[in-house]
């Protein structure tokens, strides 16, 4: 006789069985036969959390940067609520995540518990997919429904409530396959289409999605270099690869007065994985969408699509060769005795960048000089705010260097946005992640400065400036992450932040630097 | 002429007619309006928090403290994402809050923005009445209903999503008065079956909400001396009156095994602003009601009706008359060079707490000792977690803080908990608020040592202890709160404890004393 499997048991041996072997979790009483398991069904890496927050950007961290989900545990209804910023991020970035939620046992559900709420309600937020398992026999045919749905495509967050009683009760099923769907093979009708309309003055090729890696951006050159069309990179992309030695299409703009003039001459819109593009924000006076009314737009790959497959098959198409991309020289460290500057930061990270690094970039307001300068940095990723949503960048770190430990990951990342969740120090210095962590302190919410005005608001008083300035009392983050066991140090000139910029990229192991901006 | 009001002005003019004078914000983009109309509207005080769990907690702990509601102004979807946790609390406390969120801008909703999400489905998790405004001139409108609801009887989350453009467009109302609803009047006729009840042996009389204030417990215990019946406190009350010189009946266990034994005699349950008695969790082989399926159970007041109101009346329909208190000693300071216990913690606080002081209870595993010295102390208001989502402790601190500021606050914060909204402690500091935060460091997530057991998760190996240890890195609470500008000093024994103690809860201002255990 077979031994009784309880329903945690089968959970944990459905996402072994399906390739889901990490959890960034933050547990409470109705996970514990989960946790339990974790000893009883060897090979998931359980990784633990200090705020919920932080699995949930670390989960689609590891998404993007592994292109296959982990899970994540969190408690209940508020434990869910506090992972929802993060996962709107994943949710833009269609980052794959299996989002497992404990539930009251089920007996308990009528007594309305101190922690009872509605679950499924937290869940719909940013989940393609919510389902609640109805006993223990159900719970890996749940978890393997899930996965299916979490990989998509396109990749999304799918959430699977699990009640205690199902968790510890036996007769689970010992592991179910998920039935996972292939991508749609490449229309060839599409492709001919978007073939024949190439050769049109104002073809604006957009990338975004999955489809800016070095395969599409390869095919995406040849491209350009035969039919002399342009190309840009929309902001939906959770990873997009860049650096020297890459074709580099421009990024669009975050400001409208940017993105407008970006794609003015826009008359054949191909999109790739990526949308129509629009405004972060809307302004008065100001139009949501920024390609002109006028152009054509057409769709080669949706972002359930493979993208990369689809610009493969029209270089073919067009007949476009091997093409070969111009030297970018190097930057070379900033290394006066200046005061810091973001050129400088940027220089200095682009110079010591280790080749093939993951970039978390929630840059925010110090984001031009520092991108532009990564454009000349060694071939990496560099991974944005795809949902706006603030305090990604350092749980998305976390997940980047789980999944990738022979990759050096740098999280650069703005004061303000940093303090939503730096708990993340914590895990990184736990799980001796190999991450340089570069603290942008300009002591502002400087984005909002811009939006200030931007936006017409124009009272300005002092009693709105209190509500943007972070400094009174300063930050400390040299003592902030001293207080969760971080190595770290300031730098307040171009020559202190090399020489810690050089330390902390030249050897392994989690370190911040704070720069002082 | 009139003066042209925007939208935004008209919400500040209208929360500040209806007595909503101070607003704990994390603005966005979307918010810019309502900032800068901070500095034309004068009088509304803004908070400015770096996490929007701190704005939600600080709002719970206003009301609490206060018994009328504060505002909150959050970010978009993802921004009250963020609150979701503490307004679970709130929710379970039956807090007023008036709950202000940003939204795009109407012609910007349909374009599918990088922030843009269901704002109401966020909203819904935890409010009692979500509303979306229609226009500047519906602003007005929609703020004072949003006031009306969160006021209730009983209070509750109101929130009201307001898009971009209805904040900066003209047309707004000067300022709506809301329309507050009166408590219902005591009931006669219920009064009265109480009453004839409350001879029968095995009553007991559950105080919960609002009703747990002196002249409650003054009433009480006039019942009690005349008719004998017993009184308990339920789990939902937001704020507790306590200490030497006030009636003091027990508080429902937190374990079925204390509260069962509890109410094991109970066979007439009147319930004062309480509910059926539930355990906090399920667990396997225990009931969830802790009652006895045999026992009546009467309303005298729900959660909507005024319980203190009630209690007089039922002890003037008793004839019980004034009832005196034995005297309670007070204790004395631990003082010695052993290692810091719990026990002597919470004799020291005790001893030295100022009276009138507000104490917010995030002592999760360490409650029992320090709970049952404080018993013996001034005469105080305690504040649990009353829907057991974690992370409440130092946000509901800076929000009774800021309502109460000529008492002082006392946050008695476990380490892990602490964690999840350590942001607080910067607002406390810019703030200058009179906050006393101890942090109880046994550096494990020690609540769930005992739920892994309670729950009959045997299989407690290695992998399951790491999600539930906290040290690994150890966290160091006192470079924490100095990386926040907060005065800090940590203790290891009983004599450096009441040092540190005498110091901080004899002085205004913050102050954190990491505690040792």
């Amino acid at each position: 006789m077979l031994p009784a499997v309880t329903g945690a048991e089968s959970l944990l041996r459905t996402l072994l069985l399906n390739g889901v072997d990490t959890c960034f979790m933050n547990p409470g009483t109705s996970e514990m036969h989960f946790v339990a398991a974790l000893d009883r069904v060897p090979g998931l890496r359980g990784i633990l959390c200090l705020f919920e927050g932080v699995c949930s950007g670390a989960a689609d961290g590891y998404a993007r940067a592994l292109g296959r989900p982990a899970s994540t545990l969190l408690h209940l209804g508020p434990g869910l609520g506090n992972s929802l910023a993060n996962f709107h991020n994943a949710r833009k970035a269609r980052s794959a995540v299996v989002n497992i939620v404990g539930e009251h046992a089920t007996p308990h559900l009528r007594v309305d518990a101190p922690l009872s709420s509605d679950i499924a309600t937290f869940a719909r937020t940013v989940s393609s997919y919510v389902r609640t398992s109805t006993g223990p026999a159900d719970v890996g045919v749940g978890v393997s429904e899930t996965i299916a749905a979490a990989w998509g495509p396109p990749g999304s967050v799918a959430t699977l409530i699990v009640p205690a009683d199902h968790s510890w009760t036996e007769g689970g099923l010992p592991g179910v396959q998920a039935s996972l769907t292939a991508p749609a093979p490449v229309d060839d009708a599409v492709l001919r289409r978007v073939a024949e309309l190439l050769p049109l003055a104002g073809t604006m090729i957009l990338l975004g999605g999955m489809a800016v890696n070095p395969r599409a951006l390869d095919a995406a050159h040849r491209i350009s270099v035969k039919t002399g069309a342009k190309f840009g990179i929309a902001r939906n992309a959770g990873k997009m690869s860049t650096g020297r030695g890459r074709f580099q299409p421009g990024v669009v703009p975050y400001f409208p007065e940017g993105a407008l003039p970006f794609f003015a001459d826009t008359l054949n819109l191909v999109l790739v994985e990526s949308e129509v593009p629009v405004s972060f924000f809307a302004y008065p006076g100001i139009p949501s969408y920024m390609v002109p009314d006028s152009s054509l737009t057409t769709v080669l790959a949706r972002r359930e699509d493979n993208g990369t497959l689809a610009l493969e098959a029209l270089a073919d198409l067009c007949g476009a060769g091997p093409a070969q991309l111009s030297h970018t020289p190097p930057l070379e460290v900033a290394d006066d005795d200046a005061p810091l500057t973001l050129e400088a930061l940027g220089r200095t990270v682009a110079a010591l960048l280790p080749e093939n690094a993951l970039v978390s970039d929630e840059c925010v307001s110090s984001a031009v000089p520092i991108l532009t300068a990564l454009r000349s940095a060694p071939p990496h990723d560099s991974m944005p705010v795809t949902g706006g949503s603030i305090g990604q960048g350092l749980p998305l770190a976390v997940g980047a260097a789980v999944a990738c430990p022979d990759r050096k990951v740098v999280a650069l990342d703005a004061d303000g946005s940093a303090m939503y969740t730096l708990q993340s120090l914590w895990t990184m210095v736990r799980e001796n992640l190999d991450v340089t962590v570069v603290i942008l302190a300009n002591r502002r919410y400087r984005i909002l400065d811009i939006e200030m005005r931007r936006t017409g608001a124009n009272g300005f008083g002092s009693l709105a400036e209190s509500m943007i300035d972070i400094s009174r009392p300063d930050l400390d983050f040299v003592k902030l992450a001293t207080g969760m066991g971080m190595e770290s140090a300031r730098a307040t000139t171009a020559r202190e932040f090399a020489k810690l910029a050089r330390e902390a990229l030249g050897r392994r192991g989690p370190f911040l630097i704070e720069a002082m901006l």
